[in-house]
């Protein structure tokens, strides 16, 4: 595997492999697999688990990582094709990204969404523009609309916990005091959808995933025999949910606006996941989020300090399946 | 070992057994006792010999260890129970600390007193909490009250300079521009006295130590022989004493009032540790400190740069008794 | 080897030898060679290249390092001797050097020019005050006047190149919105020099490099059998050029005065590298720079993306010569 980039560059049956090499590296360790190995790793965000458990594998594989945060003890990268170089930015990504692959094994990148023009983001035109400059094994540690470790993890949970295959999963907007971008929602209901399930987008108007987003969901969901709906109403996505994932993202109707956006969710604190989303018609419904989530926001503390969440189990498997994906990559099986 | 909190939670044979096992580790290395183990470093403050120390303590032992820095790289975390997460903070440590624990072998977490409210920081309610969240090992890397590292280095530190157990050590105030925390006058008092040692605490009015903290002193001193007072008399504190072990910290009298405290403070710049608090009465007395020392005005530079000065040991040591930590804590001996 | 803080304490023929074991390393990786050791890094000012490469050199051959960043996690670390620290800087570096450096088994300190005094930084008064505290193996990662980790990384660029030993290597003054400091200037004139080339520094008036710069370097030049001098003629200097070094530097002339050096700069915005600086006198010629570089303001994209420009492999050798650094100071050959 040279790249690691999004879920949908592989066959069913290769991410079936990589969970099934995760859970042997889980059971198994090998902790001189990637012995003299090097990841370096850029963020352009703010990470917590990506940043400690990408760290944490490499470490547990034998290998070793470094960190670059530009505009925090490395100067500000500029990322414009063209740009005239002189204001913060004292180095180009053209420069700064090929030597820092020059110095590793294998590179990891984060790049989150600018959300200012939507068809730019959907476009990935900025992490794009940094993969073509890395000619070493790249991993995407979430893009503008995508964050397949994420996604990886997450599938591996519901495995992990008997959550069915063909079962119904419900991503549900979650309020946020601002916009957040689409790269984890993306990935879910493609995941979710890849891995056969009965998807269902729950979000208020103006909340819609974009098209390119939805039709991708729905061609995965042809070849494994799930489906993809959208629907404002609760009752109707929740009734006879496995899964709520619940996330944040900004408003799609007003993209880039802040304050148009601002002047909806205004509207939307309500959609706090609480318990009552669950009791009348999901039972045994479980909580999913990728983390970090504001506590009585984004989900209520009766909800993640339930047996519902699976929040840590999540996060905890990011350790595991990226185990996997660094073994596969730099080890070759 | 399951946790390394607080000296006092240790017996004193248990105590000698750790130095033993630190001078051992410190002529005989053992490069890879902790192969493929890892450390999570947590730091809600600043640090500098802790964060340098401990990544190094884990090399030489042959583990590995990643570092969280909120705020920095990584999301703010929330601490409070409850809150409504609609400020600064992304993450709510009950996610979080749990998550990071999820990554490694061990866990250590810096969290500093809030300084507002006294009972408050006396009963360790903010690194409590977290503690509760974590399943692994856990190191106090020094919380509100609390600095177990560093007072089990200073102790290693005296025995190593053959500092008598019965002999004089004189906790002294010593003057900041601003009031800092409690932790490390309490650990090493406390130190001090399980040590068996003859303890005097030297401060200006306003600044005695909590009655919690002086009273769990002295039954350390019951247990061990040794004797716990305080004083505002230089004279009568340094007569004959071995150490002075100076530390900076807050008004007790009008803790968490800054402007109370400055008040106070603006007197007492004359508490700087010089030559001549020495040479009347204790002509061999060593110089404590646990560094960051603020020169020339905390200590002066003719203390720090003469033989007097141990604090570079002491800082050494820091290395040498983590190691000892790590190596029971994650090898069991 | 000790200290490794300027090329200028190496005879040539032991620049040749870290040469050739720096080529013995690239082919042979020994990936155990300093297993155990630990490599201890200071960064009073930003980095990229250092910070990666010196991480995954360590790590490459079996060792480990960590990161201090003063300001950074780290408290602040005051310089100046005899000061009444009641300022921002918590620590001095009379402690915090010597602490760190019994931490390690390697130090390395990057310390920039102050820009303020030009006999102090041509003195090297901040980083020879730190060196003096340092007990271990140090490494400078960029001082005040000096960047040996780079000139070995240039040197060894042209022997892969095959740029010959006495050909005409350029060193250029290019376009910045500020002054830098004059510490690559500085090496890359030595190091040409000392390699016997005919070095030529082109620069605008006001920009002259100091008269002990200089001096440096024609006396190396001496001894190898090069030559050095100065013109403000592009034409003269480029006539047959095998390398343009482009590099920003701050005026001489009116040193520290930031106001003055503004209004000598604002003329000079034509000093960015473009293709036809090298048409008419030196089709062969390439373009080195030891980056970071902004793009389209000291030298033109049409310069960097074409296969004149050799920045990238100069990036990469600072990974492979630091490596050989390492190797001959830790290990011993």
């Amino acid at each position: 595997m040279r790249r690691f980039l999004d879920l949908a560059d592989f066959e069913r049956d290769e991410v079936s492999a990589l969970l099934e090499l995760a859970r042997r590296l889980e059971t198994s360790p090998e902790p001189r697999a990637l012995a003299g190995k090097i990841l370096g790793l850029v963020f352009f965000n703010p990470s917590l688990r990506t940043l400690a458990s990408f760290q944490s594998g490499m470490a547990r594989l034998g290998g070793n990582s470094f960190v670059i945060t530009p505009g925090q003890g490395t100067w500000q990268l500029e990322t414009r094709l063209g740009a005239v170089m002189n204001g913060a930015a004292a180095e180009h990504v053209r420069e700064g990204i090929p030597v820092l692959a020059s110095y590793c094994d294998a590179l990891g990148i984060r790049a989150f969404a600018e959300c200012k023009d939507l068809a730019n983001d959907l476009a990935e035109t900025n992490f794009k523009a940094m993969a073509e400059l890395v000619d070493k094994p790249l991993i995407n540690l979430e893009s503008a609309i995508n964050h397949p470790c994420q996604a990886l993890a997450d599938w591996k949970t519901m495995d992990d916990l008997g959550v069915p295959r063909n079962g119904r999963f419900v991503l549900s907007w979650a309020y946020h005091p601002r916009a957040l971008p689409l790269a984890v929602p993306a990935a879910a209901v493609h995941m979710a959808a890849m891995r056969g399930m009965d998807v269902v987008v729950l979000r208020p108007e103006g909340f819609a995933l974009p098209p390119d987003i939805m039709s991708k969901a729905r061609s995965a969901a042809a070849r494994s025999g799930g489906s993809v709906r959208e629907t404002a109403d609760r009752g109707d996505a929740l009734a006879g949910a496995n899964i709520i994932y619940a996330k944040e993202w900004g408003s799609t109707s007003v993209y880039g606006d802040a304050q148009g956006d601002a002047k909806l969710r205004g509207e939307l604190t309500g959609w706090c996941v609480r318990n009552d989303w669950f009791t009348r018609t999901a039972p045994d419904c479980r909580l999913m989020h990728c983390l970090p989530v504001r506590r009585n926001t984004a989900v209520a503390d009766e909800v993640l300090d339930s047996p519902r969440s699976i929040v840590q189990r999540e996060a905890y498997n990011r350790l595991v399946v990226q185990m996997a994906v660094l073994y596969q990559m730099l080890k070759g099986v």
